[in-house]
């Protein structure tokens, strides 16, 4: 009797390379100490990073899935929780602590690895117990006074919380620079090397593949987590991805014009109507590295002329920033560049009327779309780096809630997430403001007051020469109703 | 054209009746007002509890997804993070506090509900604001002293962690009374009311048809993950559960051999092999009412002569507790029952030697079955109450592990998960200890040195003169063959 599952994936997980955190923490052994060296300070010292704790909920022993601090799994690739890692500075020698675990450990949890387990499997140099930290750095180090410990702390300009530098028993005999190391780190993480952009690769291959598969499958009399729980599968099943690199949204109908829905409060519950559009922001995560892709369908399969009429205004700008991105472009003209073509198509609709270069001025363009244009994305979802110090965010509505203000550099990996949304909170105040108010044709905005919004979002790669787009999703309007009758992807 | 979804489950998501909270809240007051007499206080002040927050990881704007604190979600059954809720002794009128949202969550988060959402949604007689609760407690305390909070702190006896006593702004005007809630609010989530029942036998049901789904569908070659992800899929897109009651245990070959496989560090990612035993214990939650289901099964859908014994060995224990199951039965007997219908198999099989009861005297079961028979059931997996004050937790090899050491009582629900492990660092240390090395039969164990092991887990509803098992799947070897040959379920 055959047994096969029948193939529903093209794909199959990749193998990680380990080197790939091995070039991590050279890349970064080569900028701290080239700072070191132009701010005449001593090689020598340890980076110290502490790795996350599993959590359990509240007072129960219900234990949260663990997911590893990304600076930490960055550095180091472990998936255990309770670890330390440490790199010698002169050296560049590696080093993990492990937990010591009670031996209860093998009945209940799995077998107690021997710590040259974690040596061969995380390729550092030395591994020894978390219990023994003070000590065996203090034997690494070997000189008189106090070794220094560059410990992680800085701000996170998206959450605007701080990381936690590393504490362990002893650390007060260790000299602490809790200044350094930060943004040191961070900048390591914005340029992608080729093996982080392989990661980041097939977590977009296998999400668009799983976009494709819920497209397909996405009914009116539906639920949206019912989506939800396609996509969820899909990449799990064919991708061995068990994270998301956040909370699934899945709006549909009026419901697509909350940015961020998809939250405990507002959980994917609405029944698909006809006539609606789906705003679908799903991506999985592979070995701690993530993909964020939106698409924007209507749940009947096909568009009506007033949804393909915004969903080509969104396509536009999102094409029109993907063909000029390049090393040097500013990302804030990028942004700009989106909310101008979505304006434009707007004003050609009528839906809005009067000048453009008005409305920019006026900052019309951050009523249909008050959130920023794209992020960083590798191990986070909103990658950290966006503001390194100096760069200051632009305070101007809208441009405010850009992630990062910066130049595009070869390496980047930023989503493209132009949207277009017609959110009540926005528009009335906009319509009652004398200065804007007369940009708006309420007859025609009438309309769309229940249509929700439309995002489409791709993560894209900064080339040399230009950028590279990640996300292989059906686009056109064409494209999408293809699909959606049927028809193969890619075709 | 017809655009159906084909049918995959008989199943559909319940309408979740608030009135469960409101009998809930009302059984609560009940309890707390007879101590009260009995202690000769007033039947004043309030009950009050704080319910979850939204969590970010680490320094990042990463936000897990909430589920509610347990004590919160039974007396109140709100999903959304940030309230508080009281019940006032004298009046039994209940109040909820929610958040206070700033204008841009209408933006980012989903409209910004009115105070009355949630007083009709939750059924409560007010609600304030949790900026407000000093202000409103004393405005509807009224009287001249100052007003007795009941809040919770108690120990949770599987995680030895306690819960936080509710905490805001102005509470030093109250007077604090942590000792008298705990205990008699977990007393009373001990004994489920039937429409709780209902919402457990809805859990039960639809992880149950996943269970068989997962079964049907397991094939040589696969990985682990992927039978986690088939479940959870079932019962996210034909339950509506978006939660499991715990991670997804699904340990194949020797993984079997470790209880609580499936967590970050031995994360369900072995390759299944021809010849190997699953068991995958599984269970969805609906509206925070959990499951707790253990199926095992050889992957390749036949018993062999070795796992058709060990599995009946198991079968016969967790069949054995069910037929005498009812209130008065002390569940350490039940235990015991179980370990001895394993041990009289093992030993007539001849894989051990000797007189049974010898063996029960020296806790040999234990090396079998390390963990206890099972455990109450709710709202949490391993629900609390098992130890209420003055009951001792038992000191012996493996009934220290019990979660409970109660009499049963009608309307508990507790599993039934006997299992039979191969135990590498259980087994070793018995077999050379000279009070029990005699009782093995080297040569006959040496086949099951990487058997792993099997549970058997079911749900089961203490009733008035006995049980009823709410799990409902295949469970008779044959039926499991059946079921994996592609046969029908239920029959």
């Amino acid at each position: 009797m055959a047994k096969e599952a029948p193939p529903r994936s093209r794909l199959e997980p990749p193998r990680v390379p380990m080197e790939l955190h091995v070039k991590n923490r050279e890349k970064l052994l080569r900028s701290l100490r080239q700072h070191l060296t132009e701010t005449s300070q001593a090689l020598s010292g340890f980076i110290l990073l502490q790795g996350g704790e599993e959590k359990t909920r509240h007072d129960t022993d219900h234990i949260e899935l663990f997911r590893q601090e990304s600076y930490f799994a960055y550095l180091f690739g472990v998936v255990e929780p309770g670890f330390f890692g440490a790199i010698d500075v002169m050296t560049g020698n590696s080093i993990l602590f492990a937990p010591r675990l009670p031996a209860g450990y093998a009945v209940w949890l799995g077998e107690i690895k021997p710590l040259s387990f974690f040596q061969e499997k995380y390729m550092v140099s030395f591994v020894f117990y978390t219990d023994d930290i003070e000590q065996v750095l203090h034997q690494h180090y070997g000189g008189e006074e106090k070794p220094i410990l560059f410990l992680l702390h800085g701000l996170n300009t998206d959450s605007h919380n701080f990381s936690e530098p590393a504490k362990f028993k002893g650390i007060e005999n260790f000299k602490e620079d809790t200044c350094t190391l930060h943004p040191i780190l961070t900048e390591c993480r914005v340029l992608k090397s080729d093996m982080e952009l392989a990661l980041i690769q097939f977590a977009n291959d296998i999400s668009s593949e799983a976009h494709v598969e819920v497209m397909k499958n996405t009914r009116v009399g539906m639920k949206e987590y019912q989506l939800e729980s396609m996509f969820l599968h899909h990449t799990y099943m064919y991708g061995g991805c068990r994270h998301c690199s956040y909370t699934c949204i899945c709006a549909t109908g009026g419901n697509g014009a909350v940015l961020h829905y998809g939250h405990a409060a507002a959980p994917n519950d609405r029944t698909l109507e006809d006539g609606d559009m789906a705003l679908l922001d799903m991506g999985a995560e592979y070995n701690f590295y993530g993909s964020d892709i939106t698409c924007s369908f209507p749940v009947n399969g096909r568009f009506t002329s007033d949804q393909a009429l915004i969903y080509s205004a969104v396509l536009d700008a999102h094409d029109a920033v993907i063909s000029v991105m390049k090393p040097g472009v500013n990302w804030v003209d990028m942004h700009k560049l989106a909310e101008k073509t979505i304006l434009n198509s707007l004003q050609k609709a009528g839906i809005l009327v009067g000048n453009v270069e008005e409305m920019m001025i006026e900052r019309v363009g951050a009523v249909f779309m008050p959130h920023g244009l794209g992020h960083l994305l590798g191990i986070d979802t909103h990658d950290p780096g966006g503001y390194p110090k100096g760069l200051e965010r632009p305070k101007e509505l809208g441009l405010s809630s850009l992630r990062t203000a910066r130049k595009l550099l070869e390496g980047m990996v930023i989503t493209v997430e132009p949207g277009c949304y017609f959110i009540d909170a926005l528009l009335g105040p906009a319509m009652d403001n004398p200065k804007t108010s007369k940009f708006f044709n309420r007859d025609s905005l009438a309309r769309f007051r229940c249509f929700g919004g439309v995002r489409i979002e791709s993560d894209v790669h900064v080339t040399a020469s230009g950028c590279s787009n990640m996300s292989k999703v059906p686009r056109q309007v064409s494209e999408i109703e293809a699909v959606m009758a049927g028809g193969a992807w890619p075709r």
